[in-house]
């Protein structure tokens, strides 16, 4: 750190990411991607002829792209924004909405990053702890007098919130914004979607990062109505208007040209998850009921720190929360059936070990 | 606009891209973008098995990348940062070291971005006036009490800035930082890098958008010393880990490791910049000094407008800049050899029917 940073900063934890390493030693099954690669008709769009043209800028306004997504939910390209992953989409929305004087309001545990982009604005953010269940409680957020944000499904607890309760938060909140970041939505949680043409306040983020297969091309986007997105196009004019690059808007628009891959893709996902769950289960394990792509998990042991370092051990990566409620857990990434027996037989062996 | 906007933003004057038109209608002289594909080393790289493992992350701390700059420049990894184009780049260097209480000090005519990023973050920027022949004054900028961001060479102008001047900014601002924008330098400016294990207070920012034909994959980076890239990362981690492409950081690996492409497309720029500027002085224009990818060229006609407009209804797409100072002028991209001839041989017909 340098004496030239702004003190706001100087005190700012900042995000730390789940462990990527680059080597391939480690069955990764710690930052929720996808096991499946891309749709075949993503490869064929990112041509020798396309990656030649990378000395050309991208197309700013991403028209193509936002046509594609608004076709995909039968909305109007206004109503849509794209960003550069949905972390970006995300912070442009609090930078658009939350400061000093504009707090948040955000489930105690969610997604990291929201009450890092809140330090980062300097902005308040009031914490709500979750039910001994790990299920977001509703009335703590009806009237709140903050922006909301709420993943729905929650991470890193896989739960969803029925739509009827987001809809209750919402609508009590007509002064506010209402962010439900549904980067897992397409596993299994019902998506506020239906209730964008009826309220003003709700901004809805997604993320190609998962059921989608991009996590490495970085590509997010919000559905609201038009002046949230005409907000957020500010922000990004004023920031960084070419944030997308060439070859993502193009994977963009492939990947959701392809929807029986998606589907195919996404259907497997879940099953395995199923069948996954079933087996913990049966092995002594706590298993939250997951709608995402990955299962909050809890091994007989209940140590979920000694668990996570015995796979890691084993050359497995999974993910450990060391905050004080989940310490008992870890977030297991739902991989190929090939991928869940490899942890099952891990799991089992550990088990036997005393280590889980 | 929506209600929920952040009033500060509401008064906010995004930035203006130059248009993107996706036809492929246009010749485009208006972004400076090169003429020249990526090195062919980048386009083996993009392979389609790399395109296939979209589905992971990238590596957050792009450490392959940061590595072959670092090489590139004699540097340590730890006086690397890497961001989405050297827009995020300026983005997060602003979030880290101005606010409302903490001002910026800029050219009244630059890359006029610096201005915006100051009114999102609410930081003050005071504005100095360029000399009556376009150069940058430099006393101004000493002892001046904040962080000042000059691009070198400057913009729109093409004038570069000689480096002891430069270090008499660095040096006598030692409590701010002194931001460099070297977006342009390889085609002829002095770089301040010699200057960087003198001062502790130097920020260098580049890009890969120019003179390595990057464009479209967005990658900028910046140079400083260790304390400041931390500063950096820090905001980073605090709002986009991921900002960088798996695709992107490779392309970027690659066209460092192809040198030889690298000086053949910027010495072939200049050979050509050099021969247009000469044959529009001889025409009437008048141009200035350009040690950029780029000209700032006045018509006979002195009318900068209607010049620019004249030539996109010929289907050439330059940059008019409707600020005060600058109205006689536009701004064209040196392009191949072919194209300067095709954007001269319109030049002189609009000349014969007085529209330059």
């Amino acid at each position: 750190m340098s004496d030239y940073l702004l003190p706001r900063l100087q005190a700012l934890a900042p995000y730390t990411p789940g462990e990527q390493p680059q080597d391939k030693r480690y069955l990764k099954l710690n930052t929720n991607e996808s096991p499946f690669p891309p749709s075949p008709m993503v490869l064929d769009a990112l041509s020798r002829e396309q990656v030649s043209a990378l000395n050309l800028y991208p197309d700013p306004s991403c028209a193509a792209l936002k046509r594609a997504i608004a076709d995909e939910y039968g909305l109007a390209p206004e109503n849509v924004f794209v960003g550069n992953g949905s972390d970006e989409v995300l912070g442009f929305s609090f930078m658009a909405y939350a400061d000093a004087a504009h707090p948040m309001v955000i489930p105690s545990v969610s997604y990291g990053f929201y009450q890092v982009y809140a330090a980062l604005l300097g902005a308040p953010a009031r914490k709500i702890p979750l039910r001994e269940d790990f299920t977001v409680p509703v009335e703590p957020f009806l009237s709140c007098g903050g922006m909301v944000a709420i993943a729905n499904p929650n991470a890193p607890t896989g739960i969803a919130m029925a739509l009827p309760d987001v809809e209750r938060i919402v609508s009590s909140n007509p002064k506010n914004i209402v962010l439900i970041d549904e980067a897992y939505v397409d596993f299994g949680g019902e998506s506020a979607l239906p209730l964008l043409s009826k309220y003003h306040n709700l901004l809805i983020v997604r993320t190609f990062s998962k059921s989608r297969s991009l996590a490495g091309g970085r590509l997010g986007y919000a559905l609201a109505n038009q002046a949230i997105i005409s907000d957020l196009e500010r922000v990004k004019f004023s920031f960084h208007p070419y944030s997308i690059n060439r070859l993502t808007i193009l994977a963009g628009v492939a990947a959701l040209s392809d929807k029986p891959y998606f589907e195919r893709c996404v259907r497997e996902i879940c099953r395995v998850r199923v069948e996954t769950s079933n087996q913990l289960l049966e092995l002594g394990f706590r298993v939250t009921p997951s709608s995402t792509n990955f299962l909050f998990a809890s091994p007989p042991s209940r140590d979920g720190r000694g668990y996570y370092e015995a796979l890691r051990q084993r050359g497995i990566l999974v993910r450990y929360f060391a905050q004080e409620t989940l310490t008992e857990y870890v977030r297991i990434t739902v991989g190929t059936q090939e991928q869940m027996e490899r942890l099952l037989f891990a799991t089992k062996e550990l088990i036997e070990e005393g280590k889980a």
